[in-house]
């Protein structure tokens, strides 16, 4: 295998596509808004990417059947823009490998024509929240206006530290190549998976790109998560002290 | 050197030999067996791999001599299928390691006209065991269901996080090369080298490949092994204390 | 992206420029006074050094646009010596790194037709002080000497473990390759930003450069620092322990 | 700079010049060893290797100059056989580096016309030791004979884990090159710098040389040293507790 495969799975025509990032992360907000799309509209995969910058690991389905590790991009035709979803398993494994797959998946956008980039994720508050504020950065301020008529939050000095990983690359990096890029980061926790926050994520990216899904299957999910929120929250009161890392790392 | 060097330490005629992989990891599990095998069955060292994957280290042997940390390939002619038995004292010491070394050993494996592959391994279970499980992946449905009528347990979500390393690879890299590969994977705690887990994966190999090895020096190992659990048992019961990580490190 | 991009913002001339480096690092003495220097004197961005080395990471500016990780050059003319002075957010993220972007550094400045480098920093002494003495390192013995005359300090075995980074290299690298290059160190507790310190490397720099700034807002912030640390000894005092390392994170 | 830079620092012929290498590791023993040779006897450097797998760092000297991060290479002439001395600050950061490193120390060897070499290092019992035994590996029987007949010994399964770094790699790659190769390896507690250690070292190796030196000055080092370690006895017999790597880092 060489530094990158791009494996064409399949050759689907789509009409200007948007590309949208859902990677793991924090709350695992972009997977589950992204994995939330591709559950509710239909789609298919059409390139599949491995690199010896994921881990060196396979996954192993219902069936037995093992598969490398790879991150996925689904063709996904709407009555609004076309998508282009990004998601899968895995993260680069290091700084450089960062770089050099954002590029990659830049390449594959690029080939497919398209012009418009949305990195989802969260950003972590380090409390449990009731109201999930979406919070933006984009490459051009045109994008910054659009985002903050649809509800987005600009916050000085937010997210501290700015936007790491694949998420900001493809801003940093696809602006620099023509992209108009995007990210929104659903407020969260960052102890747990939050389903409420991809709600809140893809709230705003519905209305920003004409689409409109059923919520059903993630409103199902946030509850379930609210009784673990509970569960803690009785602990906490209990004991006085907040849930450490080690009890929570299960749920996320 | 080179980033590789495979050195030929010996010319051996193998008939369309099975590559059988077992280097350190969970329980020592899949070194246990691939040594088991070496031990039992008439073999020879016929391929020997040094890389600057591998650790910067020498062993040194019983006479004082020094070698440089390496994977060897012995070929093992036998009754049943010819075995191709890859081991060694080492890993790879990084992701990107792990995916070039797995190449590696996949071209000598294609240069000795290996096309059915197993990884063996073990399993952490997180507490000690007395029924000793044998999980699987394969790279085909057909294999799952020939692992399957052999005992192997397909179980949904296990092992949680796939398969790691040089094993895993094997599946994902050599199933993309045309490969048919499996991983027999023995339950075991996690906190003892394992040789009743190295048992339970050979019983079900050795009926795939029909080689048939004396178990005698595997089953006294592993009374040994009995006894140390059975002190940590004691010590646990006194101090109603799981025996911590740092308690153990030194048998596994 | 390639390895390194340097990017050229602005075309300025410069009199035969000297390059002042003051990268985050140790009490944040260098970034400090490199953006003091920038506050107060009139300049312009004219390189801007993306690279791999750098964190895979966008910061996100007050009006929501992302800018990938660099390092930028000023020109700043001057009625002494012109400037090229070069700061960022980010330093390199691997040893390798830090060796290859100090080249490219080097690179720039050796276009811009620099033949005299300053390296600010600081020097952590593990307490707090009063007195700001100024540690110094170069690449000759007639550098050693017109620093000794401006107050810097040389000392026997300080700082202990030589110098690190981009900052060491400028003079590593730097001297190699015909560059006189100097560090100035200012010494700093470790534990916060450090104006005052920052204020005492400028005081020399200055002198060797003719160069004259107001410095009534480093004072002020110097005042803010000071009544954090009054803080701290009023908790030191109460608890007769010394502040952790994680009590204090926050403010370096 | 490239990966490596060999700076030829003085050409000096020296008679089939045997290869001594001390750089920084257990208990100092090695370096202690080798510096102890360059104080003692005549020598000069003759190479300076640089290299970006050494660390991003200089060194500062006592007059202030700063030296960037590297090996050296010094010529011994001695009555007996003629040493190419192999000392330094710095050790490879990465397995890598190791690696090619230790193939840039055996290309300066071999162009000096060495065919025989000498690793000095420690090897950590864990506890302050009255006898210290000078353990050994080479690249061939015949090497171990005569070091076993100087008064090496050689133990099964000792050291465990082999030898790691450039000490081991100059047997395991010098080996391969057909280098006669061996480690020296003073016992010593692990915690201190510990000169005595090094004395042992020396004693076999300047028998199997054919030199001998003055070890005033090393056995002045090893008086203070034990004074530290009746100390810390002392401390021992009072807390009854052994001191912990924090209290002895200091030492070491």
């Amino acid at each position: 295998m060489d530094e990158f495969e791009v494996e064409t799975v399949a050759e689907v025509d789509l009409d200007e596509p948007v590309l949208v990032e859902g990677l793991p992360g924090v709350g695992h907000v972009g997977k589950l808004a992204a994995e939330h799309l591709l559950d509710e509209l239909d789609g298919e995969v059409v390139r599949r990417v491995h690199s010896e910058h994921l881990p060196p690991q396979v996954g192993v389905a219902e069936d037995g059947v093992a598969d490398l590790a790879a991150v996925e991009f689904h063709a996904v035709p709407t009555d609004g823009s076309d998508l282009l979803v990004l998601t899968g398993d895995n993260q680069a494994q290091s700084n450089r490998g960062h770089y050099r797959l954002t590029e990659t998946f830049l390449d594959v956008a690029d080939a497919f024509g398209v012009t418009e980039v949305y990195a989802l994720g969260g950003v972590p508050t380090g409390e449990f929240i009731e109201d999930y504020d979406v919070l933006g950065a984009a490459t051009e301020t045109a994008l910054v206006d659009a985002l903050a008529d649809a509800g987005v939050e600009f916050r000085e000095d937010e997210p501290a530290g700015g936007v790491v990983g694949v998420s900001g690359l493809l801003l940093g990096l696809g602006g620099r190549r023509g992209f108009g890029a995007a990210c929104l980061m659903g407020e969260t926790s960052g102890y747990l998976v939050d389903p409420k926050s991809a709600r809140a994520v893809l709230d705003v990216l519905e209305e920003l790109l004409g689409v409109a899904t059923d919520f059903a299957d993630l409103e199902e999910r946030a509850e379930e998560m609210e009784e673990v929120i509970n569960r803690i929250r009785e602990m906490e009161s209990d004991s006085m002290d907040l849930p450490t890392d080690d009890d929570l790392r299960y749920f996320g």
